[in-house]
């Protein structure tokens, strides 16, 4: 695809909004209003879309917890082995003596990475729990 | 909104993308598309207005994209290296022959992470990036 | 298997020998000179059985480079992602201004394994490079 | 090695993995499971005493272990938040129902990784482990 195929159309906005909008985009950096926008078209297809069950997703399962509470980090790694297919690796991060800061990169159809981010997020000793969906990206053009 | 107080401008999206984004907006329930990008602009400002001050963070940044595009890949690794301090590491997914999931886990003062994640983001060849923050496990009790 | 259930046999070995493995033994943390040599018997069929091309393995590849070098990172990421499904993630570890430590985790036929650390390992801007080969726990008792 | 100049003492190990070292030691060609260990115990003392002293060194600690096997996972976790400050990130691979693959990225003086590699390795429940020792870069010119 060349950079320059793009469909040229017209938006109406509100003045204001719009002046917010052009001011969030500078300072957040882009060249451009048309980058920002193309950007938050394809953040809004990737939430859009992993309201579906059946769809492919990556994504990443952010966990914070004191691994000196009883059995919560053999509860979480129980958890992780009985889907081991759908999660690609997890790293781990030693944050002081007490916490543990643990990413798992995960992929899979979207209700089964739903229902382990669950599982993990609501185990005992857990501080923090986030699910983050991104896209495999075989499906969102640039 | 007074729909007939609008500013009108033209904006340049490549056909795919806005074809999907048309689609979405329709399956949504929008009436047309210039309401549709305006609801995505303020739901934009909300998260670009949230404080990130000097408190300390955890989080991860995560980002998808296509590492054939022309140097994506240095631009990426320039800006890590530029803010190594703030980066613990970074974890890479080859998620097919085009497509990486990158997943850096970064700690430090909240407004320093911000602005990565935003130099991260906007990078050209960027499908998506998401900034995900959690805690440093210190000041949350369980 | 119950921890108790092993075979009692004996060994001959030249004193001063027995007596210098005794000390690195204690020296490292071993309890009894028993468990010492079944360990070292574990490490010595990790090491054998990596031999057979066609045998799985699990292993890691270790690089150092300096990001900075023209292409080197653009060709890092080829090399791997023609190699994506023996490839299980990858850890970047940003060192300084300059410097990358990456660790590609690995699983698959060990001649296939040996032919993507050499790949890579050669190219251009490696500082240093070295493949460890474990094994995938199925083949090994404990 | 006079052969007749020996000490003689007796080993308890695990009856699988004893059959699984002779038949290594069959194919290798070693007239004698004496033979064989005493080989392995030099091996074993010429990566002991290499020297690591107050230089700065990066590398990985490769460990493979059954995570259902009692307290292993809890025990390698403390050792590590005890010496979080040289361990980067922890890259944790599921391989399957029960082995796991943990990749530790450190760094700081050769003493003190060599140290937390040996408790590592000696921790009852680990099939396999191995320090990998790179440079930080600094030194390496290229």
């Amino acid at each position: 695809m060349k950079e320059d195929c793009v469909d040229r159309f017209s938006v109406s906005i509100p003045p204001k909004l719009l002046s917010e909008f052009d001011e969030m985009a500078r300072e957040t950096g882009y060249k451009n209003r048309s980058l920002a926008i193309a950007d938050m078209m394809r953040s809004r297809l990737v939430e859009h879309r992993q309201k579906f069950g059946a769809e492919q997703i990556a994504g990443t399962i952010t966990l914070v917890y004191d691994h000196h509470r009883q059995h919560v980090q053999e509860a979480l790694t129980d958890i992780q082995h009985d889907h081991h297919n759908l999660i690609v690796s997890t790293l781990h991060v030693h944050l002081d003596h007490h916490n543990c800061l643990e990413v798992l990169v995960v992929r899979g159809r979207a209700k089964l990475i739903k229902k382990i981010a669950d599982e993990l997020m609501v185990a005992k000793g857990v501080k923090h729990g986030k699910l983050t969906v991104t896209t495999t990206g075989k499906d969102l053009s640039i």
